[in-house]
């Protein structure tokens, strides 16, 4: 830990600093320069944080060098993580592709849907039963029974299943009926639902809060592992965006990132990432060659009849012609590595 | 409703949407002028949302006009509201200033903070004993215990207290403590926890999400107004920046924009809206002259002692310096509604 | 051009602002329905600019539907522009790679960017000789010498060159020492500069504002072609970002919205849309994987000798690594027009 | 400047980064710790600029600890800049309001305009003679022979008059007519037009670019000055919003940042700030709580005729309404500069 001071900070201040920090059993060296007064903190970051640094008379900026994160950082685990889900293995050689509709909306529709599904190459079937919608008078979602309708319709076409849980009273009904729970971005920083989800069994697939950096979303992931389950499944779904021409700004710099810093595998959700099903393929094709794990995407047999984000769903004829492709750049993306300038 | 098409849109195409439209007992009339094909749908918008006319071929856009909120909305319920606590109106003449620590860190320290805050003129004690924390490995709070002490000190010093509620599971709890339930910024459209407030007979404080539009934070107003409690005060917070040397970009255009497109009280923190306490009373003066009818503000006695954000927090002679300029500004800023161009 | 009127406007209001729109030439139609009192203005959108619709009592929106820009809109030019650089065809079948220092710093310097560059396959070779620098105690760059020593390095190696021009008085100058003038991401809205630009016979690489909107980059766009220079390539190179880990948040998806909005050839700036060369190579595959028609990319023979930006500079051999993968990229990517749903 | 490296760094990486450090004359100083090596620089910041110790192998993040500004810097200038315009002092103990419409659009609506100005207690007059405007065929602007009717719209009634420049070509003729010269904020960074405006005797208004830090505002500034001119005003008028109900994002808390960063003196332009006219009056007096030394403000004497930004201009009657309470909240605001924690 650095703490920079301000111009003009008086020797009482720097005193004061360094009596601070000793008291919290660390050592202090302060440098003086030119311009500025510095004290580089010596010892385990973690004795200071109950010191309030920031608010001493005379600091500038006090910089920490000690990620708040750590089960999902890689220095502290090198070798990717792959969470096996059916016979799929997320992080592993191949892509897996999930896709399905946005909310199972009957019995009929969620089997035509995986149906469609399986014979498009995908092999995960998505399809929300609790629905969280921007107003109270959206479709919910149907609920319980969506979630039984939504593990039949998976078994039959020998699909696994996701689905979001939403409410920590609920992650049990949830985690029995679901091979991967979702945590939507809305709740990203729900921490009583992320502690929930550490203690089921299930792979939880974590989205990336609208406004969340890598490393807040690295750290939600750690209240995961923290808590106990260490099969976690991050899932890059776009950002708030002042360009209204899409839902959201889909940043795929966040997967070389994360590949950087985590060990976690990372999927990319096109759908919810631009809003426009006409974006969808030539993003899912992007985020494979950025080197994503996996693709989560909306598909309806019959987007006009669907009851939310139908601007957005692809015509299951769209999601088979683009398998293949996908398959095709992951060959090509992959083992790249030892491309980093001097790495 | 108006739905656009594309510039070369087919004669099939526009007979399709008409018919859809019909189908759901509405009334399409086509417009065609120079460039644009129009459909303008006559009747009750909510017929037509399970149909997706979006996802039709040749659609360019949809405008809908109906508000995704209504009881919250100032055209249906035209008076302002003023939500009781304690001895204040929040949303009344009289400006509400709450005050106190981030978090309940021990008994003797809120109780100190209580007679802070008192002394400074302040009314309303504000203390978190549920902490939502970015990382796992910060201070998470005392839990109950800190509900307790908070509520002791409250009335200790005569002071109402409001403090968070993060899980539907702890709701009761917290209504149980506190005058005042706050909803956190992270938690804004989380809706399984808006749904528990809604059944509470508690005011709620609904903190605005860091990148939610004002539309959006009305909506989530909305449920629990839909869900049986009309005792709701919003709260600016700031929103997401990209530039770092303030920790969050206080939003204070929207306290006339909810005064306008809303009846419900609004009041503003300057504290997280910025992040550091340097500038909190320019930031408060301005949220009053904006049009807030109160303010929520970390004072601790301490600062450097404090277990989080200590650097956003004032000192107590700073705050009691404060709160008779925001009172006089007030005073200027009250009953300027007639200021509208042709209103 | 719709204009939705507040709830509760009155009969006068209507009827001022159906005058004002019949003075224009214009016909106006007035639907009320449940909520809403909605006029639908038919006739050339251009007539009613004059008058200011939005200003008039009892309005709550005005929806225009006439784009803003027309020449570089693809429904009135359907066909891909293809822009003619050396012996490229930017737009056209295969990908064009653009690479070079990000100054030109010495005329050694710039011979071995060069050789590296031809080397590894790309076929433009980019350098700054003037430099937009946030503060005026960087370098500055080299100037009109600049601007020769990149000339003459791109002719020993065959390779057509890029630069920028920052000033209007700079431009015939740029003009005559380089292939293609790039007008930077801060100039964007420079519409001084911008209508210097239409005035030369140049290929013009208009870089997207940080800021900036695909229809506001359009417009932009526009104003070249209106001014009579057709041959306009549009370069995505990030937006501002909330997430310090990224120096700009790279938008892929404006790749596929262009090519459906725009006749326009687009590449991609891997380099400044990251600020970090360890990014550069998975987001150069994404750019082409979305479709991109060519790359401008930061290489340095010497990165930790470079003037500016060394941190997003590859080296040689990670470039030439890259470019077959690129190439085959587009391959897959390329031809996948008909993917559109319902079209 | 603090050179943090990864974990996991060799030996030989540290070696190379102490090397490049003495070799530019710098002292070098590594420490251990836990989990990370840190290389603390010591001696002048600008020594190692250009060396690039961030392209080095091993190298996490480079912190530096110098500003890229210096004449701008409170630090080196305490005391507050006073720019002398007319008989105003902007930066003074006064509030200058300057007002008017957005372009000067004949010589009787400009001369309407200044009376209304002058009627409304402001003693400023702003209008644009050279208009950025999005679209090619939008207005813009009357050009040279609107400077002129400006500056006898100004004569006439003892205002003091304000017009933008777009254009190096330009800025003599707008200084020749105008008492001060604004740079817009798209050409805040347009750094040819800040280095031809320094070589002016104007003092020069620099509208914050809509998604530039302060700290990239200030750097403007610095060309400005470090140019030879030292009449520079800062003008905050929002940033870029994902929240389409304003049309640019407020941000005040620039004000009180900049008062503790730089001595320059501060405005605010809460019409483009906001983009509605029915907020403007609650954004102006919340600048003035916050610090704000002036306001410049969009009036229109008919804003339905306006030909350019109509929903953002004030009527003259509530500009007349508003400045005496901008004058009274001015009187609260100022001397409160020892409020900071611990200064």
């Amino acid at each position: 830990m650095i703490v920079v001071l301000r111009a003009g900070c008086t020797p009482e201040q720097r005193i004061a600093l360094v009596r601070a920090i000793e008291a919290a059993g660390l050592r202090a060296r302060v440098s003086e320069d030119h311009h500025r007064v510095v004290i580089t903190v010596g010892g385990d970051e973690d004795r200071i944080r109950g010191v309030s640094l920031a608010a001493f008379d005379g600091v500038e900026k006090v910089v920490a060098f000690k990620k708040p994160y750590r089960l999902a950082a890689r220095e502290f685990h090198p070798r990717d993580t792959v969470v096996e889900v059916g016979t799929d293995g997320i992080g592993g050689a191949h892509l897996v592709v999930m896709a399905g509709p946005c909310a199972v909306e009957s019995e009929e529709g969620i089997f035509a849907a995986a149906e469609a599904v399986r014979a498009a190459g995908a092999t995960i079937l998505r399809g929300g039963a609790f629905k969280p919608r921007t107003s109270p008078y959206q479709f919910q979602g149907l609920g319980k029974p969506g979630l039984k309708m939504l593990r039949d319709a998976g078994r039959h076409f020998g699909l696994a299943v996701i689905t979001e849980a939403m409410d920590t009273r609920h992650i049990d009904q949830v985690a029995e009926h679901a091979d991967i729970i979702q945590i939507g971005t809305r709740n990203m920083q729900n921490f009583a639902l992320l502690k929930a989800a550490a203690k089921t069994d299930s792979p939880i697939l974590l989205k990336r809060g609208r406004a969340c950096t890598v490393e807040e979303w690295l750290c939600a992931a750690e209240y995961i592992l923290n808590g106990g389950n260490d099969r976690v499944i991050l899932c890059e779904r776009g950002l708030v965006s002042f360009d209204t021409a899409v839902r959201n700004q889909l940043d795929l710099s966040s997967v070389p990132l994360v590949k950087r810093l985590s060990h976690l595998p990372i999927v990319v959700d096109p759908s919810h990432g631009t809003g426009r099903a006409d974006l969808v393929p030539a993003m899912a094709r992007a985020a494979v060659a950025a080197g994503a794990d996996g693709l989560l995407i909306e598909m309806h047999p019959k987007p006009k009849a669907a009851r939310s984000d139908a601007a957005q769903a692809l015509l299951p004829e769209t999601l088979a012609a683009l398998v293949p492709q996908l398959h095709a750049i992951r060959e090509i993306a992959r083992g790249n590595v030892a491309e980093l300038p001097g790495v």
